[in-house]
């Protein structure tokens, strides 16, 4: 019923995560009528752009601008060489970036093991960070995945393959989330903030 | 900290009703990762084409490919050219389409009054559709607008400014919707179905 453009741009757009019909059709009937004319070629320029221009770290594999030789964080020599922190995710790099609170390097491995959905060690880049381990430099890697059972498993494997290095293992804190209450924490968020109790001092 | 061309991604997929920047991201990053390597060209093709591919019907003001003269509905003789159905969007002529009930005409306003928003009968096709009606083929206005106050008013108007003519106005049946329950019906609706109740045969 709906005229071919309209219809294309609706079915693209419902082949992403989260966007059904109904709302495909309310974002492209928006880019059909907003006042900003330009938004819907700005968004095809973007996307045009996005494979094209951007590729993975040689060293992290975070993602970079595809002009770069390493990405911003492995280029910078300011950076602390001797500290790898192992993420599942790039977005996972931005949000530790943003909280100015470390400043050694990281390593993204692209996703985190899962038997239910088939990712073995090979799936992801682990053997890479074993490479970069090997290289000798580094003194403490910090595993940062998620804290869900695929994350968890993921940063125990690591920790078993790390074990043949002199360095120190560590991963984040789990606990009460800033700004939470603890009568809303779940039972396993407050066991944990038990059992990780710090002494006050 | 984001590589420019996701950066921009972001920025132009935030830009759309709905998406903030956390869902503009997961949306940017699955386009990087998702096996369909082409979703992302083909969501810029579809954009690029989606304001050059498409035009306003000249008769009616619904949607249509630019190479066509009058949109399917217009261009169709076997419709019943005596009947114009007066909606707010061109979504709604897809809705009525969709239940195959209605043999007749379209009319799209493109919006509905507003004084809120600043919306007068001169931003919507209400002289459009007076004109329509001025060339004397038309004997019957079916009032299709949303059943709420920006709704209710643009048809009230829609109304008096046909009263001229010597043609029939009516508007959509108000009352429950089919599937839902009495006991969790709201009051206006109740009101409604009660006002308009039908004799049983």
């Amino acid at each position: 019923m709906l005229p071919e453009p309209i219809q294309q741009c609706i079915d693209a757009f419902s082949r992403l995560p989260g966007i059904g019909p109904k709302t495909a059709a309310r974002l492209t009937f928006f880019l059909l009528r907003t006042q900003e004319g330009d938004l819907s070629i700005k968004l095809a320029d973007a996307l045009t752009n996005l494979l094209t221009g951007t590729d993975t770290c040689p060293d992290c594999f975070n993602m970079m601008s595809s002009n770069q030789e390493r990405c911003r964080v492995c280029s910078n020599s300011e950076r602390d060489q001797g500290i790898i922190c192992v993420v599942e995710e790039p977005l996972d790099v931005a949000a530790l970036e943003r909280t100015s609170g470390y400043q050694g390097l990281y390593h993204v491995l692209h996703g985190a093991l899962s038997p239910v959905e088939g990712i073995v060690p090979e799936d992801l880049k682990i053997k890479e960070l074993l490479d970069r381990v090997q290289r000798g430099e580094i003194k403490e890697v910090i595993i940062a995945t998620n804290p869900s059972m695929e994350g968890d498993a993921t940063g125990m494997y690591m920790q078993q393959q790390l074990e043949a290095y002199d360095l120190k293992v560590t991963r984040l804190a789990r606990g009460l989330p800033m700004g939470g209450d603890l009568e809303y924490a779940d039972q396993n968020t407050l066991l944990r903030a038990l059992m990780g109790r710090q002494e006050m001092e």
